[in-house]
């Protein structure tokens, strides 16, 4: 046996199992590793030397392609440089192989470099935690290295799927020779393992039927959720058909035309009473809108159903009644089909049933007027002003990528238009750390063009995401520029405070511009309300990737939220 | 009680014991502790967005002050980003005090905003993880929170020292009222942590003393060790009187004529098995030097003794056979004046003696020469060319930083000349993460001036340190661009390989010119031999933080270090 093989076995497994995407960060007890999976021949390899961002461009690619992506890095803290993406992708419920290289465990703490406490590393934030022996003189042990492989990659992929860490000690030599063949084993062992669905027991349907029919007025309601064309089309059909509101959060993908989402601008005023449900279903994993959790745990609903292939129990409007672990799709699906809608209608008060919707329905359209008729009367420029404009001059179909802090709150109340088919942010954690580097990820898989729209700050702190070794050209980014984090002053609390400039907004007057220069990226910008068409014009016309800085004035943009804010609780 | 009234009284009891620097990177949940800080009056205040700079950034004055830091980030990953620095300040034994911000423990995993598992988060990597209670309503959480504060902080400086951290959930509302004064309790309870001194007792003295002089060769071995000018000079007297040669890596700050500093040139020759010693001592944290601990590996000493306050048993050369836990200064002193001089020299035969020593010394100083002539007959420009140079230009006293990989290799066989007074580089667990940062903590605490030696992969990673509100002005920096990862050209194994510049080197075009821009650093660059000494002149002569970037080839650096590290093995 070659003396690296269970490492080359190693990436044939995760071939076999799916694996199709690999990204990089050089090291050299990392080199077989990397050896294993370049020599190959069949993966596609990224290559990002810092891990941070590194773990975030795998992200990117794994939540876009359901499929697990593998992260290689060297021993040392490269592994705890990870964990940002690692804990982002727990939450998230995105599947990664974090495959670490490390020194044999009889030189932890021996002041040997690059040696940390590697074994579960990841405490918490991971499905589970792996290690092979870095001896492989034991038949025991290379049945294990095997088991362990096969197990690894097929626990990230399955529901809900997650990172996984398998740390690899490696003992020197840990490079090939120059004659040494890098080739799977012949009859490589390799353990599949089948779907399996979850569906619920029909005395189990008929249990929720008959609470379902109880409830006069029922809201859906959506969170972060991956698109998903049936569930959204059944999510039409039932609030069309069954006069049921259904209220979908911009990451929760859900598009129609009777779909609430500006939930953000008018629940938190006073007529909001009469939009209290009976009934509350809820699927997907976090809410953007404060808004809406609060509504719930002030006014919670006499039975809330959780829908979703959750482990834990989450319950973050602290109305849950009832948990029911099936994939959302098959639920709503399943719903539709098997409720009489003519009994269902019959039983019902039309008149109630239907007004309920229509408050709804009311409080959504007059959000969204209100909401028109005060941001096409301003005339500087601001956040809200220019993402309104950028919103309203695309013209093709685009991916949208946004980053935490503000800009996620303003997409999730702006008219971003039909032609954005999908919305991410990385919701897990919530955390600025990886938006740039996510949406690189999700540009190198994606057919579709990819826009991103961050802040300053967020744009900042992982530009290091754009020193990969191969930018995608179909990516492009905005970057709203209020010269730090604004968030700052739009949130209660701070924006008094004699120290927001220094300790909370941190002031600062640094650009995109060089950091592009520096990544052949195609840079716009714009600094004047007139001239923001027209660079949003040219922006959008270039072909390679590019980004777009507009500058904004940060007290404009607390005025224009705050009142925004205002004319929303106060319709 | 003012309703934060435990996080201003934290504010006053780190003030208390000893803090008075704080790096707050910007969060809301963490508002508070940060306004308890900064109103508290009395601290110094950086800020950096970027938590992991943040972290390494208060690494670098803890290094140099030694005194507990302290670091504030609010919820979420941004904690994991510390993780890097943390575990660093573990293995260099830097006293840190990181407080984060947390929500309340029953929202974990509930899907809300920025809410990680943050209690334990760095696993092994930490002397010790606190938690504060979110509610103060009951009399104990109130002493316990006192209690807490004070063994936190104390703990950190408790030698030897480290990280600890203090993860502090806070409740809504986490502002203070604009007319809320934030002032210590009347009272405060600080409990004071006696410093003791660790002795050997005579009868331990006795033992030591009559093994000391049962061996004729003896060899002291220095790793990392902060300056300490006593020790230095007791070490040199050693040296001198009794003709036991004092090796020393660059980290060690043991300087002195008589001190072996080449031995990373030598001790791979067929000549080294006459400098075998009997008795091997050894003080400091880590050697740089693999050669060193590779010689004693395989020509283990017959005892070898280690000293240092150190809990962990760690014996990188596999030789141990005494640890004496005590501080070197105070070891060498107490050697030096106990020994009967005299005795010592009548009893052992003078000749074998002296001879040792003088194997040693002449290894060293024909390593220099052979360096000398090598580096003096280069024509082209490469690392080690440059590096000679830009020490011999140095004509005023400088604090020398050297970051890992090629950097601090180049470093400990190069002759930096007598006016590099101290020597550090992050040996904790040798990451390239943290190196600008850990510099620009030091320059921001130190009277003198201090450089950063850095390779451009190394200072690429760690730029978003130079985002930090107001940078020192006396820093300068070095970026040797060796346009990737160098290293992997010069260790063996990777040369040759076929994918070596794509997944190794990752070969780059970057350079540090635009980031210089972004942050007002006065830049230098050089790519032609002819012109170096005057871009090091003009470069040195400037008076403001400056960075000068060196353009080397990489197969020259490959050929020159390989050639250099051959002449040494062959004298």
């Amino acid at each position: 046996m070659a003396i690296l093989q269970p490492l080359v076995d190693l990436a044939a497994i995760c071939y076999a199992q799916g694996v199709r995407h690999v990204v990089v960060s050089p090291g050299s007890r990392s080199a077989a590793l990397t050896l294993a999976f370049t020599r190959s021949g069949r993966f596609k390899l990224h290559v990002c030397m810092d891990e941070r961002s590194a773990g975030f461009i795998g992200l990117g690619i794994a939540q876009q392609t359901g499929v697990p992506v593998v992260l290689i890095c060297t021993s040392g803290s490269a592994v705890y440089n990870f964990a940002p993406a690692v804990s982002e992708a727990f939450f998230q419920q995105i599947p990664l192989v974090v495959i670490s290289a490390d020194r044999p465990k009889e030189w932890l703490h021996q002041y040997d470099g690059q040696t940390i406490y590697q074994s579960e590393i990841f405490g918490k934030h991971i499905k589970r935690s792996f290690e092979f022996s870095a001896d492989y003189g034991h038949a025991d042990v290379l049945w294990a290295i095997n088991r362990v492989s096969n197990e690894a990659v097929t626990l990230a992929a399955t529901i809900p799927m997650g990172p996984v860490h398998i740390n690899v000690p490696i003992r020197e030599p840990f490079y090939p020779a120059s004659g040494d063949e890098m080739v799977p084993s012949a009859n490589l062992k390799i353990i599949k393992r089948q779907s399996a669905e979850k569906i619920l027991a029909p005395d189990v349907w008929n249990t929720l039927l008959d609470e379902f029919e109880e409830y006069p007025k029922i809201l859906i309601a959506a969170g972060q959720h991956l698109p998903d064309h049936e569930l959204s089309e059944v999510l039409n059909k039932i609030s069309e058909e069954w006069d049921i509101p259904v209220l979908a959060d911009s990451i929760a993908n859900i598009s129609g035309l009777n779909i609430i989402r500006n939930h953000d601008l008018f629940l938190a005023s006073k007529n909001a009473g009469q939009l209290v449900p009976d009934l509350l279903i809820t699927f997907g994993l976090s809410f953007i809108s404060k808004d809406f959790k609060q509504f719930i745990r002030k006014n919670p609903p006499r039975a809330h159903w959780h829908i979703g292939e959750e482990v834990f129990l989450a319950d973050p409007t602290q109305s849950l009644t009832r948990t029911i672990p099936v994939p959302a799709s098959y639920f709503f699906k399943n719903l539709f089909e098997k409720i009489d809608y003519k009994l269902f209608t019959e039983n019902a008060d039309p008149e109630t049933d239907s007004a309920f919707l229509r408050n709804w329905s009311a409080s959504n359209a007059g959000s969204e007027q209100i909401m028109h008729d005060y941001i096409s009367n301003l005339s500087k420029l601001s956040d809200i002003t220019s993402l309104d404009l950028l919103f309203k001059c695309i013209n093709r179909v685009f991916q949208l990528h946004v980053a935490n802090s503000m800009s996620i709150r303003y997409i999730n109340v702006l008219d971003i238009g039909t032609n954005i088919r999908s919305v991410f942010c990385n919701r897990g954690t919530s955390g600025i750390d990886g938006c740039v580097s996510t949406a690189i990820g999700a540009a190198l898989v994606n057919e579709e063009e990819t826009l991103l729209v961050v802040g300053d700050v967020a744009f900042m702190y992982d530009r290091n995401g754009l020193l990969i070794n191969s930018l995608p050209q179909n990516l492009k980014i905005v970057v709203i520029n209020n010269a730090g984090g604004n968030i700052f002053r739009m949130i209660d609390g701070p924006s008094g405070l004699p120290e927001i400039e220094t300790y909370f907004e941190t002031r600062h007057a640094f650009s995109a511009k060089r950091t592009c220069e520096d990544s052949s990226i195609a840079y716009f910008s714009c600094r004047e309300p007139e001239l923001l068409e027209s660079s949003v014009q040219a922006f959008l016309e270039n072909k390679a990737i590019s980004l777009l800085e507009i500058f904004t004035d940060p007290y404009e943009n607390e005025k224009v939220w705050k009142e925004l804010r205002r004319l929303g609780r106060e319709q």
